[in-house]
């Protein structure tokens, strides 16, 4: 792997761990009261096609960090379906 | 611009304009209690990660649309700041 896929992969990886600390809040609060739904949806429509992206592009950092995005951004989803009102 | 930029500023455009009605509900709501701070910063970090690599790589999509999520997510940042307690 080359350094700037290096680069890619701390980027992508940022974005991904980011999300960790806000679904443990979500869970913990019990509450999604304050999440945007269309910012969540919008979120996972990037997501798929930055994946897209990566995909054509034969990026490897930007493939795998959205492969854990969409599964990330999907528990927000999931949080905010529950949690919402 | 080559089809494959077009799809990654469709897909950078969706993550930017997520934020705006993220934005919008906190501002609304004048409350950032169930936003995380590590989230927002995380965030912000992989941002500009991403503009790094977008520069490094000559990704115009990767460079446009990061510079505005830089911008929104400091929105949010403010928001959390302001309204987060």
């Amino acid at each position: 792997m080359d350094w700037q896929q290096v680069i890619g992969l701390i980027a992508g990886g940022l974005i991904s761990v980011s999300f960790i600390p806000q679904i443990w809040k979500l869970f913990k609060l019990k509450s999604a009261r304050e999440i945007s739904l269309p910012f969540t949806l919008l979120q996972l429509s990037g997501i798929l096609m930055w994946l897209f992206y990566g995909i054509i592009l034969s990026l490897s950092a930007v493939i795998v960090t959205n492969i854990f995005n969409a599964i990330l951004i999907s528990l927000i989803i999931y949080a905010k379906a529950k949690y919402g009102k």
